[in-house]
């Protein structure tokens, strides 16, 4: 088999074999096949595409690269959510203790933040004491004992996957839905639940800019999935504006706690309602209705909360910290954003948000840098609330008073007002 | 300006503008843009086309890339030959000397074989003494003086060409109509000419299978060369058996003297007069009718023999070996290769018959392989022909009888029979 007959092939938009789509993914991880036979083959799939069992089979292949993560002792019961990347997306802290409150088994591992995204691991880390790395046999033996456990990537879960979507990041071919799909889902399954609920995100601060676009990259995601024997459903969701009140790591793990303790009932909540709702009944088999009611009552009856503070302890966290917010890092500048005129707040771009965070010291603009975990945006207005001069848009937290003029005008940028009422979107377009 | 906004570009099928064209080729040209960008760009290329303006902006961009002849001093008159690649092709040793003692302006430089098609520098060094290097000086004044002067590629035409073919050659973005448009026109258009007449073979042993294709080409090659200001012409011949008679390079050199002498009439004759005809029609100005009389006046006259003569001498070729054939390299063994079957020979292989040849010995299989100037093939049947089993097909030269067995085996697994009358192809098929 020659790569040089694999590229013509699907240059001329003919399906590839999984022979020949394996071949390819052996020998580009192997490096026998060089970066330059890789890209051609990336825009060849860009400009041709790939139909459903190319896709299915460049996923397998993918996620057999490298180690993959053996959970068939929680049968049924193991599930896994992946959200496309947003802005102040805490959801994985609040999915997570309600799903394993249950009887799910989260087996969660996941990465850090870079650019405008935050991530869960940095998130994590802003609680003191808590550890993102265990040992294999304790991952599994907390997710036996207390149902769940989140941790940085061990071992290397898909390299072949690593590898080409360093390529396809400096070659314009990232914006494909069926490498997107495969990328994603190669990493998922390997990962080894064997249900898996994706939240892909749509708007601004999304790879997905329109609800068609999101329902396209979800229903190709499903497909790979159920190809390779697993259950998943997508719900596609708005990321027109962050996701909650609160941008910056221990801000949002104080607004996770928020809503677990049943504090916060807003679009946040609505969000991990429904992600909940949807693991739950994968991973349970149960009705939809009936997964939401015992969502809602593990929320209100302070099982989730307890969960997750089972959870973090386990972890090596500080649960005081948990208990009395106060004790998480905090920052010493408070400066206060004011609205430069009356109006409506038409809209937020998310990505300007997620800079303006990291300007403050939430993030790492280059991979290096050193993060402020007190450091964050707490946002006093939404999108559609109407606003009058001077009102405070939102608060910006940090430790270094010289980040401020920055990162307020990066997130005054990514503000448009409207003379008229505005309509926000809603938090869930649709669920496949 | 950025190589990744480029791709995106043109992957999303929209036309690239002059300048990041020529970002490209200067980038590829000097290493700053990687291998692995630039196989992504030719795969979108030929994913999404280019369009006439494209075409001519690579063009001019690759033709930019390196040194440039300079014929200026030869106005009008300047005229050069292309021939997209062919088995038996000795055209150039026998229009330029019928353009030269016409009036025209020969400055031709031209390459050696490989695989299988032979190269106009391997079949002149079968002369003895011929000199294929010159000063840019002689060659300047050779052309002043005779009209005409062979040599090999001096300097570095087009290296960005160079560079990107060679990507091309392994990422399967060879046979893309822009790109082999630009890559021919950007040498010739370096290589100075005002004039250029170009022939476009189409069949089995040709890059272009149809004539349609073969068409295509031709007219995105005109359009490259009359958007730079030159005057081109094409026309789409038949490749789709060997030209004349004889394969082999001291084999061709004297078939060229052949025709020259007025000696041979037939399928090559009738390509060469149509060439030479279009050549002198554009670097003289005349029209059609006027221009072939003049070029079967000038073989039938002795005048473009004689002309071939003067140009081999100035070369520090032997004439008397012109004039004498048999003091030309000639083969010591000979063997006929017999018909098996009775029928009609219904078509030829091309490249396996310049296959069989370079097996005798005629060209290089690999690029290091030394050449024997007396070996080839001599043609003693043609497409068409009525045969009886036992005729002699072929005569095959070599000085090494090991290599008969594996070039007759070559030889008759290129040729297909049929009981039925067959009538062969036009040898042009077109003019544009």
């Amino acid at each position: 088999m020659r790569m040089y007959d694999i590229l013509q092939k699907k240059r001329m938009g003919e399906p590839l074999t999984r022979e020949e789509i394996t071949f390819f993914v052996r020998g580009y991880t192997d490096g026998t096949i060089p970066d330059y036979q890789a890209s051609a083959f990336t825009m060849a799939v860009c400009c041709r595409g790939m139909n459903e069992k190319e896709t299915a089979d460049l996923t397998e292949a993918m996620m057999h690269s490298g180690d993959t993560v053996d959970l068939s002792m929680f049968g049924d019961r193991s599930v896994d959510k992946h959200s496309t990347g947003g802005v102040g997306d805490k959801t994985t802290m609040i999915l997570a203790p309600i799903v394993a409150s249950l009887g799910g088994k989260v087996a969660k591992m996941t990465g850090r933040g870079l650019g405008h995204t935050g991530g869960t691991l940095d998130k994590l880390e802003s609680i003191p004491g808590f550890r993102t790395t265990l040992t294999a046999d304790e991952f599994i033996s907390h997710i036996d004992k207390i149902g769940m456990a989140v941790i940085g990537q061990s071992g290397e879960l898909a390299p072949a996957d690593k590898k080409l979507y360093a390529l396809r990041d400096v070659t314009a071919t990232v914006d494909c839905i069926p490498l997107i799909a495969s990328s994603i889902m190669s990493k998922k399954l390997a990962a080894g639940s064997h249900s898996i609920v994706l939240d892909v995100k749509v708007g601004s601060g999304a790879f997905m800019k329109t609800v068609e676009e999101g329902r396209t990259l979800a229903r190709a995601m499903i497909d790979v999935g159920e190809a390779c024997g697993h259950k998943v459903r997508a719900l596609v969701t708005n990321m027109d504006a962050p996701l909650g009140m609160c941008i910056g790591n221990a801000l949002e793990v104080k607004e996770a706690v928020a809503v677990l303790r049943g504090e916060q009932k807003d679009a946040l909540y609505d969000i991990c309602v429904e992600l909940a709702t949807n693991m739950i009944s994968l991973s349970l088999s149960l009705p939809m209705e009936e997964s939401r009611r015992q969502v809602v009552e593990a929320i209100d009856s302070g099982r989730a909360y307890d969960k997750m503070k089972e959870w973090i302890a386990a972890q090596g966290g500080d649960v005081a910290a948990i208990d009395d917010l106060t004790r998480l890092p905090t920052a010493t500048i408070l400066h206060e954003v004011k609205a430069p005129c009356d109006g409506y707040l038409a809209h937020m771009d998310t990505e300007s948000v997620g800079i303006s965070a990291s300007l403050l010291g939430a993030g790492r603009i280059e991979k290096d840098d050193v993060i402020d975990y007190s450091a964050g945006i707490v946002l006093q207005k939404k999108t559609g609330d109407r606003i009058s001069s001077g009102d405070v848009l939102a608060v910006l937290h940090t430790t270094d008073a010289g980040r401020i003029p920055a990162a307020e005008a990066k997130f005054l940028s990514a503000l448009t007002y409207s003379d008229s009422p505005v309509t926000p979107e809603p938090t869930v377009h649709c669920i496949l």
